[in-house]
Formats: structure tokens, C-alpha cells, sequence
């Protein structure tokens, strides 16, 4: 099986009015899927933002972990950081994973909505056989349409008991990363 | 089956150094296990604190919701948000709960330590039949011993490829929630 790599995507996504926007970085959205990424054996967590503020945020969240104050106050939160690195674009993260790998990721895209086509969760991990993974996990009101046009796979979104469908994005990737690699030991 | 409550607990919790705490409340967590517990259809979510000035601001998030300016301007949320309620202490929150449901609940306790005995994800499912239920979730280092020690049922940790285990209390409620009521769909 190939590894799986994360982006938590910033940029494009939408906001609730359907527009293309860049988003905010959260820290907490950070350190919550870097320490999933790390439970769960992932190759890496890229924080994809264009806006060179937001970038120099994350480096410092990130920094601040590995060899600043944190490293010391908190081994268990640098092992964690380590995994995060940042890119401008969608296009910059497959770039790295394909430097890292030696071979070009397919990439995944996931949302709270019904996309034709869309892959469950559990023939997902049919296609870790044939390549790397990248998974996109969107901010805001979840990734552009045009991300999810160019993406060689989209998932379908978790659905609970209602027809409620709002979770956030830590929730969101946390569920789908247990679903798509979690062993089913627990 | 009876319903399933969650119970995000501050008191009594252990820091770093296993010393019994009561941490403070984070606003994401709250608005993150409230659209959690909405998706999966519990029956609520209690948020659990003895500190008067805690209590009041977890009154005042929830009341930004379904009343305040946030009902209009974001009316998923507000449904979330409407779940959400404070007590003093877990015994509180089991009282309540039997108030509601006429029935006492059974007291699930959750963490990252694996307790002898502890209820694997799936076989928790069957516990379902017998008496509504409560879930615990602790925040800082997580719950006292005296809580798991007092529980009906311990849940096995949520263990990942290696041997890091340090997830956020928002991720593993998610993956909890998500594996012992999401449906097996997506």
C-alpha cells in the first residue's frame, strides 16, 4: 500500500455563498489533523494556502513545535508537527508528494455533498494499491467545484442519522481518516 | 435502542502531571461535538464544568445561537447548538439525563489508555439495547481515574498504525461518535 498524505485546504474554497475565497488558518485545524495524521501513519499534512501572512502563520505554529519553547514542553505535539509543511497551491502539495514518493498521487477530494461517481469509504482503500494519495480536506464552506472537477477521486460525505451535514473540517477529516485507514482493532 | 448523550468533561479531569484538574472550556469544542452529536442524532450533549464563570460562558456561546444574533445569520448551527446544555458535575448530567428519558442512563467513560476490561468499539453497540446511554469525554490529559473507575462501561482506546496516541478530545469524540453510531454507509 502507497501512503496517504493530507492538504487542508485554504485556498480555493467557498464561503457560504458559494463564492471562491481564500480562508483563514485555524490553528487548532493544525494541531488536530497533524496529530491524526500522525496516530494514523500518514506521509505528511500540507496546509495549502497563496496568502504569504498565512503562510508565515503556519510557519510559526509549526516552528514553534519541532525546535522552539515546545519542543521541550511538549515532545508528543513536535512528533506531530513535523508532518506539517506548506504550499501555495493543490498543485504544489501533489508536486512534493511526487518528490517524496517518486511517483505522481492520485488525489482525493472530499465534501459534505453528493458528487456522481463518488467513491465509499471503504472501496477508497482499493486505490491506495495503485499509488500515493493525496486527501484535500476543504475550509470554510468545503473546497471549490473546480477542485473537485480535477480530482482523480471524490468521496462521499458522511452521513449520519438526519440529514444534518455540517461538520467542521476537524471533525470531518477526523472520521474520514479513521474510516479510510483506520484498522478496524478498538 | 435507546438514545446516546455525550458529556464533554472539565471536571474532574488530570493535566500533564496526572494531578486532578478542572480545565477550561474551549469554544470550538463545544461548537464542534454539538454538530457532531446533530449529525449522529443524540440525544444531547452536556457540557460539563463546576466553575460559575465557565458555566456562564459556555451560557453564553449556546445563547449567541439559538436566540441571538447567530440564529439568523447561521441557522445550522443554531440547531446544534440548541443540544448543548451545562451541568456541575457528571452525576448532573446522568440525572438529567434520566429526566428526560425516564430511564437512568449507563456511564460510558473514553480515553487513551487501554483499562482492563474495556468494550471494544463494536461491542459497545449492544449496550445500546439495555438502558439510554452517556458518553464521556475528557478534555486536558484526560478523565480522573475516579470516573473510569465509577463507569458502567471503558472504552478501548482508538489506536492508529503506530504507537503515537495523543489525538485531540475533538478528533477522538469525532471517530468515537462516528464508530459506535455512524451507519456503515459511505
Amino acid at each position: 500500500m502507497h501512503p496517504v498524505y493530507a492538504a487542508l485546504v485554504h485556498y480555493p474554497v467557498v464561503d457560504r455563498r458559494h463564492r471562491v475565497v481564500a480562508s483563514a488558518v485555524t490553528n487548532l485545524d493544525l494541531h488536530d489533523l497533524a496529530r491524526i495524521a500522525c496516530t494514523y501513519g500518514m506521509g505528511g499534512v500540507y496546509v495549502v494556502t497563496p496568502l504569504a501572512d498565512q503562510q508565515e502563520f503556519v510557519r510559526r505554529i509549526v516552528g514553534h513545535w519541532p525546535t522552539g519553547p515546545g519542543a521541550v514542553h511538549n515532545p508528543d505535539r513536535r512528533a506531530a508537527m513535523r508532518l506539517v509543511q506548506v504550499t501555495g497551491t493543490i498543485q504544489d502539495a501533489v508536486a512534493s508528494v511526487e518528490v517524496r514518493e517518486g511517483l505522481r498521487p492520485q488525489v482525493t477530494a472530499s465534501g459534505a455533498r453528493a458528487h456522481p461517481g463518488a467513491l465509499g469509504h471503504a472501496d477508497w482503500r482499493g486505490v491506495r494499491a495503485s499509488a500515493p494519495q493525496l486527501l484535500l480536506f476543504g475550509t470554510a464552506w468545503g473546497l471549490a467545484p473546480e477542485v473537485f472537477a480535477a480530482a482523480d477521486h471524490v468521496l462521499r460525505p458522511i452521513s449520519g442519522d438526519g440529514g444534518y451535514n455540517h461538520l467542521s473540517v476537524r471533525s470531518a477529516a477526523a472520521i474520514l481518516i479513521d474510516r479510510l485507514l483506520g484498522t478496524a482493532s478498538g
